[in-house]
């Protein structure tokens, strides 16, 4: 046998930064306020395996073979039904299951873009977004976010330098609208609408990630991002966040000539049919609405509790938007803190976090970090956040 | 709202063709021989749906849950078990569960190539693996096969000419060592052997399809590729034959290197843990050799019934090896006859079959058809075969 060469790997991995500093942390008895995971008594055990059992044994012929559909009926129907409350009316011929959100946002870039593309994004965004982005070889442009969500204002202003050709036109424009991971907030109604006017007027799509609008701690639901442009928007949400991550089931609406597309580069055969014919009778099975509840209600008591705790323990140190949603609070400290050093820290004294710099296109140091509400008890978040201000406080006076 | 303007999606759609004639003919009353689809009762609907039981009471909080790593301990040591009968002797390291064969394939083209380089590959060819190419943007070249599989002598001949710069040194060469799709032929030792030392000579990866290994109807189990050289070997095989395809399992067996990256690319997540978490108890519960042994009889009857039934109604008119395991038949018609104008009167008869172009690079009518001998009955498959006889005929007289 000869020596062996190097061999050259695609370049698609150049431009992907690795997320380490996350999920560094897994120590034992490490709080994780790293996982932006559901908590474990919220998946409804029970009426899965009657689910997964009476799919198999009422439709298993159907449910164990391969499938070229776009997804289980019934699924598509509950997903028709449900996306009213978005303002969203389509018929199930604009649904398709995939397997998980991630793999829609993967699947929509590359249909829209070719490498070199310009793709904007907002600032702070989600980490798994932009990896499927660095993937496709796109360029990468941030916009800033507000407590109203991601500044359409600025958005228009490059759009309008775009257009006279001083900068590249983007393909899409990635919108996280409700409860935005990480910063928390939501899109206002007003620049949801101007969005979707703007790219019919500019000619680029929305990806509107929508993987957190059904928990909702009492506000309204705004109307989606798509229901004003339903033309220039692909629409994703996900059961990963109202029944379990595990069983790995998201949806994509968009016209039907984006979804053909979409389907060819999903490469992965239809999603699960046995997953899916069990999902269906889970949702059969069960009052939606009374399922959600006592859920929602789960992670709206992590939240205040995670909100509170900041409050007696970091006092005016740190400043936050109230998440009325989903399962993540931005937390800012002051200008001169470095959350990339304070991770270290905190991690050996038992808590985990998300750095801010993991959320930016730049690789430097910020003084944002994410929390997750979502995982972890109340007792839990207490005793984390105590930690994490006396961490605080101890590196901030190392510093003076 | 101002007017549409059309939008310019990926270039990579551009390559891709569409595969309509294959499935074309969903009539009612139609015999499904294009369908390479196991047959409904090899499908062990009890014992899976008592794993799917335990695996949610027993693990559900862990199954239902977001999961970083490469899959289910369990299962993933019963490959590896069970990769040693292919002279495979791998840590579990070396294996990544995967959402189906063809998600392996994309990932590791994705992996291995950029737009513009060149891939190798067998022709007749898979078309699920050809698609993957195709948007991948490689520049594909096809090698012949004999009844010994892939002709390795063609290909050193090529790998001189690419070493003297006369053409692109491929990337990686796709084959499909057993039972192949469409062919039905199976590789020999000597050509394994020989593929490997020229993958380490040459510098460039061989995908090694290993999807029916397991339906093997009486020969030995002959080494696979990656036994002979797996630095440059990225192996796959499924459970897609040997449990269902609708749980939507396979694997990857490669070095860590290149597992790392495929893990990159591979923006799904973890294959679905709660379908692993089934999987890892059905293999418990099961005795496979027990569980395997009907099924590949089950195969190797239909088998036995389509060669009969092709002896009886065609004669001496066509000519095929007689598969030693899988799913398909390739029938080679006399020269001057087009399997694509035999499809269109084939189906009006009630029989579907592939027509042997889908399954080539070049858009030309070509004399070979596959024939799956996987999900029908017996008494189907000889009902099949005389129709496409009488068709045949028919078509064949009215050219005379």
């Amino acid at each position: 046998m000869e020596k062996l060469e190097p061999f050259s790997f695609s370049k698609r991995f150049e431009g992907v930064p690795l997320i380490g500093s996350a999920f560094a942390g897994e120590h034992p008895g490490l709080i994780p306020l790293a996982f932006g995971f559901p908590y474990p008594d919220s998946f409804s055990i029970d009426e899965l395996a009657e689910s997964s059992v009476s799919a198999l044994r009422t439709a298993g012929t159907e449910a164990l073979q391969y499938s070229g559909g776009p997804g289980q009926k019934k699924v598509l129907e509950w997903i028709r039904e449900r996306s009213r409350l978005r303002s969203i009316h389509v018929d199930t011929d604009h649904i398709l299951i995939t397997s998980g959100s991630n793999q829609g946002i993967d699947l929509a870039a590359r249909t829209l873009t070719d490498p070199g593309d310009a793709v904007w994004v907002d600032a702070p965004v989600y980490f798994g977004a932009l990896r499927a982005f660095y993937l496709a070889q796109t360029e990468l442009t941030a916009f800033p976010v507000d407590d109203q969500g991601l500044r359409v204002d600025v958005v228009e202003e490059a759009l309008i330098e775009a257009a006279a050709g001083k900068r590249a036109m983007p393909k899409f424009i990635y919108v996280l609208p409700n409860y935005h991971n990480p910063a928390g907030v939501t899109l206002s109604v007003e620049r949801r609408k101007k969005l979707a006017e703007l790219a019919y007027q500019y000619n680029f799509y929305i990806i509107e990630d929508d993987a957190y609008v059904e928990l909702n701690f009492g506000g309204e639901f705004l109307p989606s991002i798509y229901s004003f442009g339903p033309e220039r928007v692909i629409y994703m949400s996900t059961f990963s966040k109202i029944v379990a991550p595990g069983i790995r089931m998201a949806w994509v609406i968009s016209d039907p000539e984006v979804l053909s597309r979409i389907k060819i580069v999903k490469t992965d055969g239809l999603t699960s049919v046995f997953v899916q014919e069990m999902i269906s009778r889970f949702l059969e099975k069960v009052d939606f609405e009374a399922h959600l509840k006592p859920l929602v209600e789960g992670y709206r008591l992590r939240r205040d509790a995670m909100v509170n705790a900041i409050h007696e323990f970091f006092g005016d140190e740190v400043s936050f938007e109230k998440p009325e949603g989903g399962f993540f609070l931005w937390l800012t400290f002051p200008p001169e803190t470095d959350t990339t050093k304070l991770l270290h820290e905190a991690v050996k004294a038992g808590v985990s976090f998300v750095d801010g710099k993991s959320f930016y296109l730049v690789d430097k140091p910020t003084n944002n970090l994410r929390l997750a509400f979502s995982f972890c008890d109340e007792k839990q978040i207490r005793e984390a956040i105590q930690k994490l201000a006396e961490v605080y406080k101890k590196q901030k006076n190392a510093v003076c």
